[in-house]
């Protein structure tokens, strides 16, 4: 009672009461207090389940997923945080249902949400649509709540979309504030965001876009590279030079990744297909042009393998802020030798971070769960007090 | 606790004694009064959980679910419905099982029923099969409870047969309840069950049958419509021509649909395939003659385009009580000019009803909800009046 | 209580302190007094359940499945335990995660374990890799608990691997000791583990060499009689001569199915593939050698097909002990005339004991609870006294 009363203190200085009854698209659509009470939220729901204090809020009720592509991390992180709650996991398999029959987006949403608290949708493979999947799901939702359909308005989590991946990047964020010891210590770190090379195409670029998109809220500098031609969306990085300024940060950009890590203290070298790519590609499968599919993986991998010296190598790790940044990725990824024959990143330093790597990992079940708790409870404060003094232990061991 | 008693107070004026340890196979084995009671304890389940207070009558059990055919809605029903109630759902899915191995359905059914409380399912593709696998699944478990092999014996309920499709019509009826304003007002309404021009094929005969089976105990009129040649199961006329005697209503028939729509109360149009049809295929399948199947389907699309004025217009529409039936579907719905080219239901007719069609199918989980209670329940007035005592909260917000 | 009381008695006499938090890979690692706990705890559970007492000591939590092969009673029989104890289970589908990514052993398993208690996995189909694999996961998972990243540590439980198969052998040994009356009843009880023909091919060898591995514990008499040919692991052979003089019973070998049976009292005849075949079509895999491995297979059937006179016929079964041994099988069985034409059991014996078949088969999900439930609670006499105490329904009806 008296630790839970902590995370309390920090919730009452802020002002989150918007996040109540509202979904989680874009981290930067909440605000810097909201991103701030998620992260709250989170530690004390870890809290309490590290000391065996249940925080079940609800009885029974069902948590909704949908996966468009595939999903490990993501998907048992989700089922991780709907369990922590109480809600089952229900999903939503769109071999296995009517949808090819025609039925309209509206329609299957309002048909699954009977006793849906929650809606966890992955849709990252097209360029303009994922993300508009998912508004057009929860405005789907919302309706049937205010028409008197549904008796509660399952809130939409996005778990991966074209644009951002929140749960990845506040869980990434979140690692880094317990690393460094609190949001405080945060001012002036330098974080290099760059691009890696891979033998695969078309990973997705909602994980750069996700961390330029939160990284610069905290007064950090953060340094985007890439090879040229390999640009994430214009308005992501307008988001992430507004943030920047906004937090007397830096958001800057090269196209060397050598100058990204120099004196970098947060490194996450990662592989992504370019924006222009993926949009082409989107319009293709438009038009069910496979052909033209072929055509352009080959000429992308042709693209990447040029640029098979953007390896996180140790003497990169060397040029970082005293030869130890701390090495980040969403995982998995590609090790050369390892996995691949010449990857994202060499082994001896992903084996070297992979202790912190899980760590990172750990934090997106609480993540998700504190998303669907500043959703659905009203007064935060009081139900973290209550589920404290309840006591209902975890483990009855 | 004073408002649940008024549903126990119904239901303490009706005698369904017979449904506590029984299945759920067609609605025309249950006496009225056991149709009654249905519709209390889903209307009771209901206002509790409206009222926060959980309904879990399980702490823990599982509910096995078998499709045989693809479901959204029914699958969903089923899962809400188990886990308002306390169940968790396991899905039997017969590809990842052994069941291909050549065991026998009595020995599946006791094996994963160890410790099920339901068993829900959906198997309507074959003519004289599905009902027919589903009695051979109860009475396997029953056996297996009997020898004290299965410690309780999980209820069956049919998500879907060949013959009956009872979650759908009586959540249809309820909706019907409901929209009328009580059982006591339907007296002399009349309900148009028609068919309606798809450009699929094979559409389950359940529907209809369910409908017309059921809608004729309560004193209105049931007209059957469709084009010659898309006869329903002569078994099941026989039980609507029965009930509407005995009822004091009317099942009449015909092959127009504007006869069907004239000054009806409720239609219901929707596509099927001709009973015949659906037989001879049965058998094509039955002899692996694939060929056979591809010329029947040939010939029934060209037989169904021969009727395709048989769509829901707005005129159509225009000739029903006062020109506002209550349009009724299953969904999801053919609908002109927006799932397909020319379809069951013109696009405006269909947007009107939107609200209704979705609050019609909230009643699924509920009415599956309360043949699953009123199987398991002994005293059920007795236990809905300790729930509403118990006061656990369903979400603890 | 009162009743509780004499399981805790008989654990009181036990000692099974090793279990604490440690795995279930196979039975032979553990020890007498270890087999007897899991029973016991076993035993204790369905006692609880069976007198409608809620056994549930986790609140929430997740039980992970990996299927590496076909399922349905193991599947059920771990859903089943899962749910009894109040964990969710959450299918590791291989085809749906990233793992085709490239990503390790050690990583999956740590991502997916973030609220995982317990991870049950059958992978049985190469030799020399399925227990490898599990033991791989458990160190994975055990590692990430040491070095902080994991909050608990998830109990393996081996659900079929190349060697061994203990929830199996474990639930078949359970069913013995019940249906001849307790564990002192069986010294110098004699047991058939035979071969039997199947028309199929490369049946696992995990459940004769778990049986073996097992009975030989009891002082009682195990017969492993099957073809020239059909060789079990020589490593398994060692361990049951070993158990068997410890036991005080003995283990013989001999390729006489007539042999074995004589005045047996258990008999448990069943098809499997030779070890050195089995050995040979797991380098092939390893090799991608298709046209190897479809040569091995019709070799096999031709060997299979010499030995169809190893039949468990009525006049077998008339050679056992005044003529009505226990008949055992894992199911599903290749029954002659029913699943196939020539097969390992005649209908007549199988349909004799299908009734004590399927209380054999009951025994498994008690079995991994127990084997859960000893490796998580410290203190197993007071946490079931407790449950007893906190008597909370199983069912609220």
């Amino acid at each position: 009672m008296a630790y839970i009363n902590q995370y309390n203190s920090r919730l009452d200085a802020l002002n989150f009461k918007n996040m109540f009854g509202n979904d989680f698209f874009l981290t930067w659509e909440k605000s810097y207090d909201e991103i701030l009470a998620t992260y709250t939220v989170a530690d004390a729901l870890r809290w309490l389940r590290e000391n065996n204090i249940s925080t079940k809020i609800f009885d029974s009720g069902l948590g909704i997923s949908l996966f468009r592509d595939n999903s490990t991390r993501t998907r048992f992180s989700f089922g991780s945080a709907c369990n922590l709650l109480g809600l089952e996991v229900q999903d939503l398999d769109e071999g296995k249902s009517q949808i090819a029959h025609g039925e309209t987006v509206r329609e299957t949403a309002n048909m699954v949400s009977f006793m849906a608290d929650v809606i966890g949708i992955r849709d990252d493979m097209y360029i303009g649509k994922g993300n508009t999947y998912m508004r057009e799901v929860a405005a789907s939702v919302r309706d049937g709540f205010n028409d008197g359909n549904l008796e509660q308005c399952p809130t939409l989590v996005n778990l991966q979309c074209d644009i951002d991946h929140p749960t990845q990047s506040m869980a990434d964020m979140n690692h880094i504030i317990h690393h460094f010891g609190g949001i405080d210590k945060l001012k002036g770190k330098k974080v290099a965001m760059t691009w890696a090379y891979s033998p695969s195409y078309g990973k997705p670029l909602s994980v750069p876009q996700g961390v330029i998109g939160l990284m610069t809220r905290f007064g950090m500098e953060v340094s985007l590279a890439h090879p040229e031609g390999y640009e994430v969306m214009p308005e992501v990085e307008a988001v992430a030079r507004k943030n920047a300024l906004l937090s007397g940060g830096k958001f800057t950009k090269t196209n060397s990744m050598a100058e990204a890590f120099k004196d970098a203290d947060i490194v996450y070298p990662k592989s992504w297909a370019p924006f222009a790519a993926m949009e082409k590609r989107t319009n293709l499968y438009g038009n069910n042009d496979f052909d033209g599919i072929k055509a352009l993986e080959k000429e992308l991998l042709a693209q990447n393998a040029n640029h098979k010296d953007w390896e996180c190598t140790e003497k990169l790790m060397q040029s970082t802020r005293d030869g130890k940044a701390l090495y980040l990725h969403c995982l998995p990824a590609d090790i050369s030798g390892v996995s691949c024959k010449e990857g994202e990143v060499a082994a001896s330093v992903f084996d070297r971070y992979r202790l912190p790597l899980y760590k990172q990992a750990s934090h997106k079940p609480y993540i998700i769960a504190a998303m669907i708790f500043l959703s659905k409870v009203k007064c935060p404060q009081e139900t973290l007090a209550r589920l404290a003094e309840r006591n209902n232990p975890r483990f009855f061991g």
